[in-house]
This record gives structure tokens, C-alpha cells and sequence, in this order.
């Protein structure tokens, strides 16, 4: 778990309201969080070594250490080791095994699904082809509730109490209402997901909250990717859409009403393709997954009639890699021109938020050695402030997976800043957790 | 004072660095900052009342207090109104008066100097031509330097103690070293301004801090202008360079460098204009005052070889306004133009950023009649997430002042953030302020 997230997001809960004192039931809790989020970051360690470490007065720790014990969050692991601060007192480790989140992503050829547990480890990674592109709203939302409801009897089976849902969509989001007001490259308007899984599951009442995709994997990527830890970074999606995930001073960035980060429609070419979304010229059009499968495969691009199973991407991207690996000259080209074009619009990107990193996510990881040359060498030459801003285009290594990966540590985020979201074990009854609010 | 500001002004303070707790000094700040800024947006109030708005204790706040009367940033006023909560009780309120901030814009053809004190009172508010266009840095810095001077001079005679000085410039700021990296329309390269200024003004030992002038306009805006206390907005200077500060989630985006915000340099027009940073249609190459000059009034273009004094940009101004009231087809249809790019350039903002409100500053706003609607329109048409986002143009009402003002009231918050900055009074040996350290 990256600590720069920590420290961020731990900064926030610790922010009392205006006129509001930081008075003792914020303290309490941020020292919760404090010493649970030390625990994560550092492994076990004595109540004296916490207390030493954290500035903590030792009763105070004790005191957090047992209502952290109640809540099933941290367990004494036996003595610590020889050549530690102060006497040999038991260890303290987080017991985090046993509290979990859910990330599900649903895009045009395929869901996602990725559960880990508190100490990050991960229980469920998997992904499914589904044709969402062609299915009604209703279709794909029964689709998506049969694989959530499947993921949950794993977790619980695995013994884990589920704290938090997210479902990752790429579109925009009112993450208020868990709404989907948009989201083209999935035929979808004002879709209320968070409600609709509730009622097509009424037997989970685990909340449910739902989020924009590429926000999502940004996140993951601060968290865990290649860039964890780089306070300022754009994530962009490589799929049919490209989104844009901002990171910025260690925070992500929403903007008035949840829909920054659109890059997909930034203007790049007056005189370019029309656009889904009913534009010309949109960078999507240029650097998109159907971009690269009509100029590479024109006979395998997305929209033709296609019997057989739903392809995941990968299918789609294996079929190009073939035809590069033959020396087709036109996938070649192909890549050159999509890589000229990510240049393009990742100036836009670095004069507007001025990022260290942009993570180039889904397909443009698949092809990182054909792309990031190129498209590194067009940021540089268009970037105003030139070396003196210098962002550095990196391949994923989440592959189509970041966006579950990050709907699911928003959620153990969550736990770990606000500690007293998970009740207490003496108070909870033996049904299996998912079923009780 | 916008309450907003203060509110995650005082946020950032309070948070803790990570692994440290939230401890006493860390609470102690942040207490005297809540009682300061209470004060500051309440007006005065009685011990009783501050404790039960605030939550705090009352002997807290009694403490509080003693220690802001030391530092000479609050007063006792005599009793309190009658009809107050609890019995009547001596009124404490902001003595800011005799503690200021000092604001400086330099900028293509005028310095601009703002000073105010802690209860927000505006001290000096004057801007002078000076052609920097046509100037050296050295005599640029001079000039710089000998305004300030004479500031300084009249806050001490005012009686004021000057706790910083905030410079605004046109260009890409180091803030941590106070460097003007490059400032393309002042034609200023990697200058050390701070160390500049120190050097050539060694009696003034106050913190000299460098700031882009965006976004400084854009914390006025967010502080006390048009769109105050908006956690989402954008303000776009309207001088010969085109500058943008991003007001985001209540924060100011800087970026890894400090370098976001370069709207200026936006692409928007592939077969337009070459722009002066040596790339092809820029959107200041399309919306920037010497495009409306150039379009409107060729004979009063920037470059021109120019004898006279210099003329502020009003002077130009007033030169368009003169030929619109005449009828002038030439400056109706620059205005319609430019109002259509703002529409262009504005539609990648809010996609990227998400604001719900742009901010125009400098001639944009003095045009404000002929712009916002047409601008408005053409924004509303690109937006990809149509008017689930939508955003607002405004004409700022800090006209070509808003980044002095901006400078001015940074210095501001830094004292309301962290009252001990200011100094103890009995401490103080008794020569002017600003020649103490």
C-alpha cells in the first residue's frame, strides 16, 4: 500500500469542519487511523515502538490498540524480535485478513472483478468477456450483479467481512448518487448503478458507491503502480474510449460536479474523423482501441457483425501482434501515427496540470515499445515549459485490470482512514457478513 | 474574506505530517487559527460565544486569546451587544490593523502594487506604466524594486507591520526559489527574482515570495472576487500572454513543477497564427489582447516603434472602445472572433478540469458585453458532458488588479493560517517593521 496515499488521505479525515475544534472524537479517530495506517505501511511492531515512533503518550496507544483489537483490525502476533526500541514487549500486526472490498469494472468487451483484503492481498482477480457495447442497460446490469453476487460468496467463503462495492464505468459519474449520466462507448444515459444493484441484489447490503474508470486506476496507480507515490499523474485508458485520471498534489481531481478528466474529447484535429460523440477531430478518434483496430485489422474492427464469443481485448490486440510480428507494414504505421498523436494531446495535458508521469494504461501498455518513444520525443518538442517540465510517458503494468484494482482500494482506503467503520466483533452476529447492514 | 478559503487554508495547516500525531503544537496552531479567522469572517464576539461556536473550551479559549492579544492580532472592544448567548461579556476582536501584506504585479506594460492588512482593509491600490516589454531585466528589477520600496515606506507610515511580500509574474515560477523560469511576453529567462530584489533592497528583510500571475488572480477571485468561495473555477488573464490559475476542490492546482495552468499555449488552430513561444495556433495567438489590438486597431499594435510614454493596456482599450462607439466594423467582428475561441478554448477547461465557473480578467472583462454570450454559446456547444457540466464565463470586477490583490492576500493567509508567524509584541525592539527580521 503506497504511503503517499496514506498520508493524503489520512490528512483529510484529520480536517476538522470550520468551526469546528479539533476536538476529541477527530483526534481519536485520525489516531486510529495513524497507528492502523502504520501498521500497514511498516509490519508488526511493540505498543512501545508505536508509541516511539507515532509521538503517541504509551496509554494512549494501548487504549487505540484494543479498540483496534475489538474491531477485528490489528491482533497480537507473540513477542517481537531481539534488537528492537525498548523492552520486548508482543508484537501488534494488522489482522486485516479478515476485512475486504470489492472492485468491479464494467466496460464495452468485458468485466472486471478484483477483492483484496486490508493488507492488500489479493483474493479475487479475474475478468470476463461480455459484450456490453451490444446489450441493453438491463443486460448488462443483471450481467454485472450475477458476477458481483459470485465474488461475494467467494469473499465470504474466504471468511472476509465486506466494508465497500465500487464499480468502476467508463463514462461520466455522479458519484453522489452512484448515477451514470453518460457513458458513450456504453450506449448508457442517466443510469442509476448503484441503485439498480441494490435492487437486483436486495440481499446485499454492503454499500455500493460507483465511479468513473479511468479516476479509478489513476488511483490505483498512485496506490500500488508503476508511479505509486508520484504526487502528480495522469492515468489514460487505452481502450475503445480514452479517459484521463488525474492525480493531482497527491489528490484526485474531480472538479465541480465529478467529470474532470475528459481527455477523450479534447479537440486535436479540426479537420480530423467525426467522433461518437458526435464531434470532429477528438483525440479519442486518434489514439482510441478502434483507432488502432481500423488502421491495423479493418476486417477485425469494433462495430462489424462478428458471430462467434465476445472477444476481450487482448483477442482483438493478440490478432494485431500477429500481423506486427509478420511485418505488416500497416500495423507499423499504424502505431507511429497513434504515438505521434498521444504526443499531441499529452502536451494539452502536461500545460494544463503540468504532471510528472502520464501512465499509459490498457492497450498503449500492450504496445509500449512501439509507442513510447515516439510519443515521448512529439510531448517533448510541444511542452511550453519545456525540460523544465519534463513528464515522462509510462507503461502500466496493471494491464486492463487498474480500474477494479482501484475501485477496490478506494474502499479499503476508507477503512483505513476511518477505522470506526468496521463494528465491532462482540456486537455482530454469526450470518455470513454481506447479508448484515 | 471568502470562507472558503479560509476553511482549506486552515485544513492543510492542521494536517499532521505522517507518522507525527496530532499533536499539541500542531492543535495549538490550528486552535489559534480557528479564533482568528472566526473573528476574521464573524466580527467580534465574546469569549462565551467563541467557545460555544467554536466547541472549544472556555478556559481554551480564554488562552487562545491571551496569546493572539500578544501578538497584537486581536483587542478586547468593551462589552458585547446586549441580546447575545450567555451573560454579557467583554468583545474580542481582529486587531489586523497593524499587520499587512504587501502584493506586486510586473507585467508587460505596468507594475501593479496592492497592500491591505489582516482585516482585509485595502492600504494601496495603485498601478504605474512601465514598459518591461522594452526593458532589460536589470532595469526591470530596479523599477520593481524601488516600488516596493516606496510601498513599504508608506504600510510603515501607515503603521503597519509587513509580514510578506507576494511578486506576480507572467511566466513559469520556481515558487520554492522565488526563479522566473521563463516569462516569454517579458522575455525573461531563469531570473532569480527573490534574490534580485533582496540584493538591491538589502534593508528589507521580509520573505519575498514569486508567484505566477494567474494564479494569484485566480485566489483573489476564489477570495474575495466575483466568484468567491466557487471550489471549482478558472481564471484566464486577458493580457498580451494568456495565463490561467485552476481553482480546484478548493486548492490551487500547481502540478509537479508549478507549472499548470499554461493555457496560453493550448493548440486550438493547427493552420493558424505562429505564436511568440515559436509553436502554431495557440490559443493566445487567437484570444490574447495583442490579437485583439492587432484585428481591431493595427495602427496601435504591440512592437510598433512607439514614441510617447507608455501606455497601460486601458489606454489601448479606451482607443477600441472609442472606435466601437463610432461603429467600427473591424472591432465588432475581432470581438465576435475572439468570443468564438474563447468558446473553443474554454470547452478543453471544463473537460479537463470540470470548473463551474471561468473567470475573464484583464480585457476580457472590460469587453465583457460583447464576448460572454457569444463565448457561452460556443462553449455549451463543445462541452462533452453538455449541461450536466455546465460552467459559467463571468467578467472578473478586479479588472487588470485581481493577481496584486491575489499576491496581497496569499501573505494574508499565511498569518491567519499560522498566527505564530507574526511575533510577540513585547519582543519587538521599536524601529520601523519591515527592517526587523
Amino acid at each position: 500500500m503506497g504511503q503517499l496515499v496514506a498520508q493524503v488521505e489520512a490528512g483529510s479525515a484529520m480536517v476538522p469542519p470550520t468551526g469546528s475544534p479539533a476536538d476529541q472524537t477527530t483526534v481519536r479517530r485520525s489516531n486510529l487511523s495513524l497507528v492502523l495506517r502504520y501498521l500497514s505501511t511498516r509490519g508488526p511492531a511493540s505498543r512501545a515502538a508505536i508509541a516511539a515512533e507515532t509521538g503517541l503518550n504509551k496509554t494512549t496507544v494501548s487504549s487505540l490498540i484494543s479498540e483496534l483489537q475489538a474491531r477485528g483490525l490489528v491482533t497480537e502476533t507473540g513477542l517481537q524480535q531481539a534488537g528492537a526500541v525498548g523492552r520486548p514487549g508482543r508484537a501488534i500486526s494488522l489482522d486485516g485478513a479478515t476485512v475486504g472490498a470489492l472492485g468491479l469494472e464494467i466496460n464495452v468487451d468485458y468485466i472486471a472483478t478484483y477483492g483484496l483484503d486490508l493488507t492488500g492481498r489479493t483474493l479475487i482477480d479475474r475478468r470476463v468477456g461480455f459484450d456490453a457495447m451490444g446489450s441493453d442497460v438491463d443486460r448488462s446490469l443483471r450481467q454485472l450483479s450475477q458476477v458481483m453476487g459470485a465474488a461475494l460468496t467467494d469473499l465470504d467463503s474466504a471468511g472476509l467481512r465486506v466494508m465497500g462495492i465500487t464499480v468502476a464505468v467508463p463514462g461520466l459519474v455522479n458519484v453522489e448518487t452512484g448515477t451514470v449520466l453518460y457513458a458513450p462507448n456504453l450506449g448508457w444515459r442517466n443510469v442509476p448503478v448503484a441503485q439498480r444493484l441494490a435492487d437486483t441484489a436486495p440481499t446485499v447490503p454492503i454499500p455500493v458507491s460507483v465511479d468513473n474508470d479511468a479516476n479509478l486506476a489513476a488511483l490505483a496507480e498512485f496506490t500500488v503502480g508503476v508511479a505509486a507515490g508520484t504526487p502528480d499523474l495522469v492515468y489514460l485508458t487505452g481502450e475503445v474510449g480514452v479517459g484521463g485520471g488525474v492525480i493531482s498534489g497527491g489528490r484526485l481531481l474531480r472538479g465541480g460536479d465529478g467529470f474532470a478528466g475528459e481527455v477523450g474529447h479534447l479537440p486535436v484535429d479540426p479537420n480530423g474523423d467525426r467522433c461518437g460523440c458526435g464531434r470532429t477531430g477528438c483525440w479519442e478518434t486518434k489514439v482510441g482501441l478502434a483507432a488502432l483496430v481500423r488502421m491495423a485489422a479493418p476486417d477485425h474492427a469494433y462495430g462489424r457483425s462478428d458471430s462467434g464469443p465476445v472477444r476481450v481485448p487482448e483477442e482483438r490486440l493478440a490478432e494485431i501482434e500477429r500481423r506486427q510480428a509478420a511485418g505488416d507494414r500497416r500495423v507499423e504505421q499504424a502505431l507511429r501515427e497513434i504515438a505521434r498523436w498521444l504526443g499531441v494531446g499529452g502536451a494539452i495535458l502536461v500545460n494544463l496540470l503540468n504532471p510528472r508521469v502520464i501512465v499509459l494504461g490498457g492497450y498503449f501498455a500492450r504496445f509500449r515499445g512501439q509507442l513510447i518513444a515516439d510519443a515521448q520525443a512529439e510531448l517533448d518538442r510541444l511542452v511550453v515549459a519545456g525540460p523544465d517540465a519534463r513528464c515522462l510517458f509510462v507503461a502500466s503494468e496493471l494491464d486492463f485490470r487498474a480500474a477494479a484494482h482501484g475501485a477496490a482500494h478506494v474502499a479499503v482506503e476508507r477503512v483505513l482512514t476511518d477505522p470506526t467503520m468496521v463494528a465491532m466483533l462482540a456486537s455482530e452476529p454469526s450470518q455470513p457478513s454481506w447479508r448484515r447492514r
